[in-house]
């Protein structure tokens, strides 16, 4: 179930999330009905997903017969314990994330300089400091190796974003949440608190 | 393409990694036979993958009209540019990872007993730490709270891991990309020349 107050309309946040993350999670349908999952570099160029593989095994068969696809991104930043909100009780046991789902039609890329776009993005993405020659088509050491793999992209029908941060506590409640997460200070725990700060209706008071 | 030098075939590291994550990924087809993803906190126990969650929603629904799904729990550990090991080309460009991909048959629970194990084995899992009354379907203080949520437990018909940490590179390729690995010292290199010592078949030269 879809909470309201979970979801994002921002899109140039989910732009920036989609950004972040080096992998996602690709569903398909195989031929026979059973749906599969594949972890998979990416990147979002151009208003769609683009990644890259080999021209043959499952998931490809998988795409030549069932091309709609989706595409998921989610990054855990903190399991919020029980205690944090009750001092008996497991129930309020919870997690902040960003998660984003893309559903959409998956089409193998032909097109040369296309391929040579997408793969080139990624390196700029997974490889920022640089280090190789760009990936062009047009370049010999290139051609034949951008003709040899598979680009697949991604257009999606639908992007959603659910960055979940305690919006659905009261002021007081996410105030002693975010006093508890800088008490036990985690590694990204000071960033879930920003987020909180952020993606919340409600101010945290400070003290 | 699955490639038989990355396979897996220890069930005693699986079972590790599955209960060292603290969320994977469901795939679902849905009713219209497009394929969906849900990220979940899961536990691991007794040989399947149970989840919680609302008893109503699209994934409970896409649950019952298609009962085979498909869960990936996946983690990168080090992205290997490409002047690792090609001072020119893009292409040697890669990622070093582990992942586990079960297929099997999702189905609710309906048992109090078996309902309050799984809830009560994820909070092990995800709050170690404790700081909470066990969950008991006995207890008058969980017992309604325990009929209420819906459980999930998948039933593996097969499960393949994937551990990648080099196992393709020759002898000298794999200790020239350890070595830059320990020189570039992100967060987690060190344990990624950990885990290229285990699974690959070279040992890494040292100098």
């Amino acid at each position: 179930m879809r909470r309201k107050e979970f979801q994002m309309e921002q899109d140039e946040d989910i732009r920036l999330f989609l950004q972040e993350m080096s992998f996602g999670y690709l569903a398909t349908v195989r031929e026979d009905g059973t749906p599969s999952i594949t972890p998979l570099n990416y990147v979002y160029l151009n208003g769609a997903i683009y990644f890259h593989g080999s021209r043959m095994g499952e998931k490809m068969n998988s795409l030549a017969s069932c091309s709609s696809v989706s595409f998921c991104v989610a990054r855990e930043y903190a399991i919020i314990p029980s205690y944090f909100r009750d001092p008996v009780l497991a129930c309020p046991a919870t997690a902040y994330f960003k998660s984003v789902l893309i559903s959409g039609t998956a089409s193998t890329v032909e097109d040369l300089a296309e391929k040579a776009e997408a793969l080139q993005a990624m390196m700029v993405k997974l490889q920022p400091e640089g280090g190789h020659k760009p990936i062009n088509a047009s370049d010999s050491d290139y051609r034949g190796r951008v003709k040899g793999v598979a680009v697949v992209r991604i257009d999606p029908d639908q992007i959603n974003g659910k960055f979940k941060f305690g919006q659905n506590l009261s002021a007081e409640k996410m105030t002693q949440v975010a006093q508890q997460l800088d008490r036990r200070g985690n590694p990204d725990d000071a960033e879930t608190i920003q987020l909180m700060r952020q993606y919340c209706p409600h101010h945290i008071t400070e003290q």
